[in-house]
């Protein structure tokens, strides 16, 4: 059943102006398409949702200050959503996914800071529901935040498996925005059409990904990645989302050796395993020495400074798309080795977590200050923001919150 | 067999500083993999081949003023583009395709006027070589080129149904080129995954590429695209691209009502047919008026305006992708809807012909004057290229031109 079907049956986007008829009953006839992600779950979908190969990412500063039209804005990307990733028309539909299946849409929205406090002023009444692990992002040595690029306090990440339903998605919830929110930044990213199962590379040319908490260990996600009874009841189910925009330097790594790229990421570049090691999946020897006692996998390298026995037990999860964004012209000033058009290309990193503050936030601290992957990496972009808990039928994303007192 | 296959089968990338092994030897051993498009042939890829899902186009200028240092790189693009279109590493390979699949890859190379001329300076001695139909495109009513999107030397297309394998590609070739030449502006495309033969949409939702001639239709292709016997014998069984990069003023379009849409268009939006018919490959009836004399199709209808019957029969491969490259903050002056961060997004036009005068410069005279869709697409960049014929095993792209007199 393709989306054409659904079109047609549900008088679709030709007549223009005629009002979407009732989901169910469109869904109810036809049964959903064989590549649909579900909307409705106990947790939003795009998080342990097996990654799509395409993200569109689009952050939103709200420009009503009336707590209403905000939950109301919700109401509808709660609806339009559950019809989309259906692969259902939405709205006065801009028809550019016709024919096109669901493509294993996943709608995720999470909430900024400036939903609770913005310029010291707590605008919605919802100061008082803000998480305390929902702190701020600190600036990490390194960090070269563009402030366009930065931040938000809606933030909207639809992932297919086709670039054009990805963004199909956003550009209708954008369109029912129009009187509430306004774009601050978007950002569309890729993965390579690995094969099922296998890690995806990086820009790099490395596998990204090893060591993740598997979706499917319910107590290793409830322990490290799902909000449990700590945070107020709407943030319960839900988890902190962190995304950096990280250009890398790729015409200065592709001119190292492979042998120093491998010290610096603490695996193989082919296997993906540990150095030391012959498999992706075996574990990392953090006490091996070499024949002069120095460590096979160096104190500096990438994998060491982040794997979870250095940071307390502590994992995340790491969902993240490359982005090629064309060329710009930059003047690296170390090594002294080229001036001239650079690729605006590199890793759109994303991770999940229970607790930002003992996740992300306490690994990065030792990672922007020792990683020797740092000189090949800026980070210019992103934020943090509160993915509520998913949303049954006939609820809406963050009616919880909205609805508090 | 996949890449990785063929990586450890030639020793690959793994093993940093050796030399890849003979091309020859290593596909022998294990046949050419099922999603391969042959490089070597009558036609360069790219231009007849089915449309793949991505795009990499990459534009350079040229650096070096030696004839023989150009000749050289198009030797080792030639050399690369055997491999990578077979799923083989080159030389010191970036690795982001370690894994992937070679996806129907192409590499089309093109040459802009700047290799003829440049600033009146003949600097490699061809330009006596210069085509008679490789003008320059003129400038056209509405256009905004941007100078750092426009133009170059030399071009690199790359299509694949991977966005990873596109770039990786054009990033390998790049590697190739820093002594000789410098990137100027890249840009990167997709397509949605329509079925098999159905006509992809654009981002305005509309079929784009209905009328196209058939690459399986000789004569149309030998009349309308390939260059014959008229030009010198270096762009014999090439084809002229002209790239524009045509940004869609989409928050402006999805406020129209798809009756709107329709009429600027000329064709219906959900099956793609003309106004006043029934399916999408129904011929134009320019003759259909309503019942008040009107007619059917409007005057200043894109399709109209663009059809053969109405360009003297002349007719032009079309072979565009779409792009999406963030927001930025525009002003919109008319109508004064809208004030702030808008798409910029839209269309790579590209399209192929045999003689650029009486092709898109002709057709886009009037195009660029009457079309209805002006108010909705502001062309920013692009530029015209004369890709040469395809090349034989042993030989390199441009060879007849570099060997010319």
């Amino acid at each position: 059943m393709n989306r054409r079907g659904f079109l047609t049956a549900a008088g679709g986007i030709v007549a223009a102006g005629l009002a979407a008829p009732a989901l169910a009953g469109t869904v109810a006839r036809q049964g959903a398409p064989p590549d649909c992600e579900p909307f409705f779950a106990t947790h939003q979908g795009g998080i342990a949702t097996a990654a799509q190969t395409h993200c569109y990412i689009a952050a939103l500063d709200i420009t009503s200050g009336n707590r209403t039209a905000v939950a109301s804005l919700l109401q509808r990307w709660t609806e339009a959503s559950a019809r989309l990733t259906l692969g259902l028309a939405s709205g006065q539909d801009s028809g550019d996914a016709i024919g096109l299946s669901p493509a294993r849409l996943t709608l995720t929205f999470g909430f900024g800071s400036g939903l609770f406090i913005k310029e010291d002023k707590d605008r919605f009444g919802l100061a008082r529901q803000r998480p305390d692990a929902f702190v701020d992002l600190p600036h990490f040595p390194g960090d070269q935040l563009i402030e366009a690029q930065t931040g938000g306090d809606l933030l909207v990440q639809a992932c297919a498996d086709d670039p054009q339903v990805a963004f199909h998605a956003v550009r209708q919830l954008i369109q029912l925005a129009y009187e509430t929110a306004e774009l601050r930044w978007v950002q569309s990213g890729f993965i390579g059409r690995f094969k099922d199962k296998e890690t995806p590379r990086n820009l790099m040319g490395f596998k990204d990904g090893t060591g993740n908490p598997l979706s499917s260990d319910k107590q290793a996600m409830d322990q490290h990645i799902w909000v449990g009874a700590e945070a107020p009841r709407w943030m319960q189910g839900g988890s902190y989302m962190v995304v950096r925009r990280s250009r890398m330097a790729l015409e200065h790594w592709d001119r190292m050796n492979v042998g120093f790229q491998e010290q610096s990421f603490g695996r193989q570049k082919s296997s993906g395993a540990p150095l030391g090691k012959i498999h992706e999946n075996d574990p990392l020897d953090l006490e091996a020495a070499d024949k002069d006692g120095n460590p096979v996998i160096p104190e500096n390298s990438h994998v060491r400074l982040a794997t979870a026995a250095n940071n307390d037990g502590v994992r995340i999860l790491r969902r993240s798309y490359s982005y090629n964004d064309g060329v710009n012209f930059i003047a690296e000033r170390w090594p002294p080795w080229h001036q001239g058009m650079e690729y605006d290309a590199g890793l759109i990193f994303v991770c999940y977590q229970r607790d930002p503050r003992t996740g992300f936030i306490a690994i990065n601290d030792k990672l922007s200050r020792f990683d020797m992957m740092n000189q090949f990496v800026t980070v210019v972009g992103g934020g943090m923001f509160a993915c509520p808990g998913g949303v049954a039928k006939g609820g809406y994303i963050g009616q919880a919150l909205f609805e508090s007192a």
